[in-house]
């Protein structure tokens, strides 16, 4: 078992109170991408959901002991899954957001009826300010990553992919907060341990992967990166800690090949798909030799853009 | 119990012999787009699989019982299901299809190591060489909405709606040769009564439609539409028989109307779609007031498309 703070029995009791609309979520191979990348891709589709992303699965657990009021800080899709959550269970959400954000999904945070406050700064000082007011009115601060229900909910994916037949030889995941990247990872090093597990970050928002060479917490200046689901700046000890326990790989992508992947992915796959979501694919376009001819899987953890800039980027 | 060829039996049955890739696919609320068509919609979603379209559920049951050769006509879904699931099973698969089907679906039956025929004419032509072939060869004929198998596959889709919770007031389906709408539309009619089954096709191909308005074959000339995989000109009658015991209504929408559709659908729910699976959507916006405040769910049949055609008609 590997030694991190998450638990394989409560990442198995978290996914008994997620709604199934996030759950066993396509998973499927898309022959079309193999000449280009050479090597064979499957896909873990996690847009197919009424918020577009992953971050439903730990939302529902985070809601599912709670009562009362909520808030967290987002970069947009963790508060579009929270409020989700939180509207179902009778909860009074606030979402902390960059007024820089994804204006597609502020938008959505408000249609699903959450309070949302922006700030004049990025996504390290939403943090900031979300932790000010649940400190101020007493309410539950969920914090991405370091909660642990966050984690376990993004877990659930890697029991989905260590489920699967056959298993894959490596398994590609974007790298911000780290939820995703230890959730999936801790439960592939212990029911999929042939599996390499690599985590792939924008080079414009490093500090993250930095912080793994590195074995200690490394932050950096402001970030750089259409990829705002993962530009964060401070790592969360706890997190990075575990991430060494779970990661075989941290590795740092252009922003060329996140638009490249982008477009990869709908071109050959009929995918829309945020930036951050093309990590995977970037990482095989920046390294075709450490991938050829092995089976990979690369986590398509959302959906969410503005169109025009989506447009902008792909053309 | 609808009194069709089809049988709830065979439909549960057809579902075990289903590669799961095809089955329990997502089902799931897309509030983005309830302030533009003025009612509740929800998108079952058929696009993320091996070959993009829900036709891999039919074909599994086809070769399921089968050995050595088969050919179908196929204006591109079916022929790349076939292929994909006849290549499972070691069967020599040859699809025949119309030199003017969309690209894009011809490279990928030819990718997995079908034989392709293309004649010189539309997709009639293709069931008429096709037929000849498996006279010639003494081989097996899959005929799309006339073989059992290919509806039972498709009805497997209504056994996933109709377990939802909650319920659904009405179902679009897209109408072509009938397969999805008579399979879907059998089981609704026995497991959810409730549910109003509406089927939908392109004024440009509206045999089908005129066919079940006159109930007796209607046969038209050339179809003129985008949406390919709807397209025939010629009814087969026993599936025209099953579409009038289940079916509610059949409906048919403008060239524009389909545009609209797959447009939406891109900007508010990140969906690549071909014409056929724009097609309800279009049904909605060609007549609101039936809708309004409704809960529908649409099947988003297919994704295969030319991207430069894609383009142009969604700008």
């Amino acid at each position: 078992m590997p030694e991190t703070r998450l638990d394989l029995a409560r990442i198995r009791a978290a996914r008994r109170v997620i709604d199934p609309v996030f759950l066993d979520t396509p998973l499927y191979p898309c022959e079309a991408l193999e000449p280009v990348l050479g090597c064979a891709v499957s896909i873990k589709l996690e847009t197919a959901n009424p918020v577009r992303s992953f971050k439903g699965r730990g939302t529902e657990v985070v809601v599912s002991g709670l009562a009362g009021a909520v808030v967290c800080a987002s970069a947009g899709n963790l508060g579009q899954a929270l409020a989700w959550s939180g509207r179902g269970r009778g909860l009074d959400v606030t979402v902390v957001a960059s007024r820089y954000a994804t204006a597609a999904k502020l938008d959505r945070i408000r249609a699903l009826g959450a309070r949302l406050e922006l700030v004049d700064g990025d996504h390290e000082l939403a943090r900031e300010r979300a932790a000010a007011l649940a400190r101020r009115d007493g309410i539950r601060l969920v914090e991405d990553s370091l909660d642990l229900e966050t984690c376990e909910g993004a877990a659930t994916i890697g029991l989905e992919l260590a489920a699967a037949a056959p298993s894959f030889d490596v398994v590609l995941i974007a790298l911000g907060g780290g939820a995703l990247a230890t959730g999936v990872g801790h439960v592939l090093r212990s029911e999929a341990p042939g599996t390499e597990v690599v985590c792939v970050q924008p080079a414009g928002a490093p500090a993250m992967t930095r912080s793994w060479h590195a074995r200690r917490v490394v932050t950096t200046g402001p970030t750089d990166t259409i990829a705002d689901g993962v530009a964060g700046r401070r790592p969360i000890p706890e997190v990075l800690a575990d991430l060494l326990v779970v990661a075989d790989d941290a590795v740092l992508v252009s922003e060329a090949s996140i638009i490249a992947g982008m477009r990869l992915l709908l071109e050959h796959a009929g995918l829309v798909v945020e930036p951050s979501a093309a990590l995977g694919i970037a990482a095989i376009l920046e390294d075709r030799d450490r991938f050829a001819g092995r089976h990979v899987v690369t986590v398509v953890c959302g959906g969410n853009v503005d169109p025009a800039a989506y447009h902008g980027w792909v053309g």
